[in-house]
């Protein structure tokens, strides 16, 4: 194959987003467990974030009103305003951030923007991407920003449709079996997996699930540019 | 000019939006009035709003976390969860009600589907206006949907470079003076500008900031048609 275009995931592939919602998440366990000790937070609070996944989306907007949601539920609405407003300030606070690259990323991009076409593809709140991309100062590495609510084989042909992208041109390197390796082999187009350290465990995806060949896994970003001159 | 691509608003152009906000916010102004009779509520919500739009953007979980934060900070933390639990359903509730089409919108466009392409520009949440197009069951009228965080020069002629249109065969069609009509004309396109009874503030243009030509005003999307034949 000719690679032609390259597309990157966003979160937890070019900048940290899942330590943050985990770093949040231990200071909302810590303040539940002053009301009530005995109850296993994490799990209430992810069963009620799947819940409402096909209502809010992805995203902190969501993640905060999951947050209250689950605050109130929990306590039989015995919890203060005043915790509740704390909890709003998380969700203000994960939003505002400074993007926090991953390492190498910054060098790894330079080096082959020149050489094939950047694509970013993310998924999850419009506004909180556009906003976390012009705080990491990769913009100008990208000939575009694809920002779609599911990555599946509709969302990547969309893109392919409208860039007129042919699939054995395109690599996809995200960190998500799921949402950037699976619908991307599946539609022709080859993958490469950076795992990330944390990982939100609906984006799991059985072994035996998952495509036998068109992708490949690596451990950092900064072997990126030789697994893609070996692809041609 | 030889019109060839006709962009349409979602939100208070072709399906009812703002009245559900106000419907909402008069259910809030109540729920707050029995703990704080004397206070403003519209007023110091829409100030929360203003603050809060570059960090949570424009849509109902947005509208929802303002509204939470200004219960908590206007009764200095003494609205029960109860209440604010409320508040939770409410944005749901906005969330998932069908989408409402404004009189004429179906036949208008199935009128002239086949002798324009239509593409939906839409501000606001990816997933709920994604969810409302769905909803709405005007999907395929549309060759395609840009949902964009501001309806600005910029995003503008993105969305031309993208999709490779020229301005003087566009015609942008909406309520909104500032995101419909004034960025649009101000590329060389053409915009027919439909009110809607209800206009958030934040949308008000003075007149003497208004372009002198390069659109009209129509009472309804009945017209449109006529309007769009008249412009050969």
């Amino acid at each position: 194959m000719a690679v032609r275009v390259v597309g990157f995931d966003g979160d937890d592939t070019l900048w940290h987003s899942e330590t943050r919602f985990s770093m949040t998440q231990a200071e909302y366990r810590e303040l539940l467990a002053r009301h009530i000790p005995d109850v296993d937070v994490d799990a209430r609070l992810a069963d009620a974030e799947m819940k409402n996944l096909s209502i809010y989306g992805y995203g902190v907007k969501s993640f905060t009103l999951s947050m209250l949601e689950t605050a109130i539920d929990l306590t039989n609405a015995r919890i203060p305003a005043s915790d509740l407003q704390v909890i709003l300030t998380w969700g203000k606070r994960m939003l505002m951030e400074p993007t926090e690259l991953l390492d190498q990323v910054e060098q790894t991009l330079k080096q082959i923007a020149g050489r094939y076409d950047l694509l970013l593809i993310t998924k999850g709140d419009l506004f909180d991407q556009e906003s976390k991309l012009a705080r990491s100062g990769l913009g100008d590495l990208f000939i575009g920003v694809e920002i779609v609510s599911e990555k599946n084989s509709d969302s990547y042909s969309g893109i392919f449709g409208r860039r007129g992208i042919d699939p054995s041109e395109f690599v996809m390197v995200g960190n998500s079996l799921r949402s950037d390796i699976v619908p991307v082999v599946g539609l022709g187009a080859y993958a490469v997996h950076i795992p990330y350290s944390v990982t939100w465990h609906h984006e799991h995806v059985p072994e035996d699930q998952l495509p036998r060949q068109g992708w490949r896994r690596i451990a950092a970003i900064g072997e990126l540019p030789s697994v893609l001159e070996g692809l041609y």
